[in-house]
């Protein structure tokens, strides 16, 4: 069974690259088996008129963290986490200085998993639960 | 009633201010009661590591269109749209030059209101569905 | 290609069969390929408290209307839909002689299929819309 | 604050009235503030084709016990929590003797609260997860 830092390098292996969650900032946390951490700074271009955090970067980077988490149960077969729908919940206003997602897989079938994620704002360092999500994600060969 | 200039004038004075919204390139192409269609135009920072527009800009988007729609029905009372929650089917690759959602408010309540969003990607002028979302939002007052 | 009355069997072979949709009554009203309308009459074993239908019976029938609407795509493979996710929205109290939910089918994959259901109620013939779901179904082999 | 007993009560006070809840067996297990844990037995007209649970009576058990959960949270300002809309995720075949439900709101704001749900199958005494719901409510005033 691959260890944590395999976990962490596939996490990672998306949020290095050009693209969306690179461009947000999106840094891995933890992985492990079937659970990722992922955080992201506050920032000018990632809120909505009201200064907190927009609800399309909450459900970015939800749908990062379930992805990731869903992968690491999939990554020994060489096959990845594609969503297929994703449900999110904004509890509360989304201020602070950070955001944090916690993903957990909390199912994986021949072709279907589910995760759910629990979206935290950051402030002063004390973590409070601003949304929650679950998505449907979908296993698909690993691209080369 | 307001006219169509006015419900306009309402969905850009989101995409207008500094934030995520303006940061993707949000641009409102249609405004009018009850139905707002926006749009957004492929940029290496909203792609995804396959080259398709990322889950968390089509959410994004979809919400951002969704509140428009849904405070049309409420500006004259000087309310607007929040979203309570978010659901987005992805039905197939979002590639393409640009991105089309097209919100329809479906129900409007004392203080909930209902949004089904169309996401279409443009290929060579045509547009195909890739993507539906279902919004909830909770009515407001207007930020002064 | 299969006529109406395949697809209408089709959808008749689930109702007709002993268990939950035959019990609560739910009849085929027509059935085309990608669109199922099925119908549920008022019975005070399907309502709340409040003396209008459940959100369980609601769920009940958007959840089979959309099993039909996307099986009427895959029948000529031998295959059905079964759900893997719901999301419904209550729109308004579920009141009145019957139900009627409208499925359609707006994607279908390899294996993942989408169908959105509108879910009316009738009040002295005239339909209003209650409620609405999207599902998202996987397809399977048909069972013998 | 009231004790575990009047949350039983008020959860029961919707399973002991004729309709949808109490025709299909709907039994409270426990009930305290933020949690409550409801109960379904194996009967035939529950079940779809195959012989599991359906869809439906999953999403009504879920329905039901969020509901009892977010209001809890309400009593004791005489109001309880309806359904604005409900997200059920099928994760396995619903078989075995009994359902047990268990919600948790993990939100209550002014006016909207949200609860988790798991839905395990009860087989040979053990409980195994089969399905996860999120259910947005509303706070109503209590009907008299």
């Amino acid at each position: 069974m691959p260890d944590d830092d395999a976990y962490r390098r596939l996490a990672e292996s998306v949020t290095g690259r050009p693209g969306f969650t690179m461009s947000i900032g999106t840094r891995v946390l933890d992985a492990r088996r079937g659970e990722v951490r992922m955080m992201l700074e506050r920032r000018t271009d990632l809120l909505q008129f009201n200064g907190n955090f927009h609800g399309g970067v909450i459900a970015g980077l939800a749908d990062h963290a379930a992805g990731g988490a869903v992968s690491t149960l999939l990554m020994q077969e060489r096959r990845i986490a594609v969503t297929v729908d994703l449900h999110v919940n904004y509890l509360s206003a989304a201020n602070g200085e950070a955001l944090v997602a916690t993903a957990q897989a909390v199912h994986m079938g021949g072709t279907i998993g589910v995760a759910q994620v629990d979206i935290a704002c950051v402030n002063e360092g004390r973590e409070m639960l601003c949304a929650i999500a679950t998505a449907t994600m979908r296993a698909v060969q690993m691209p080369t």
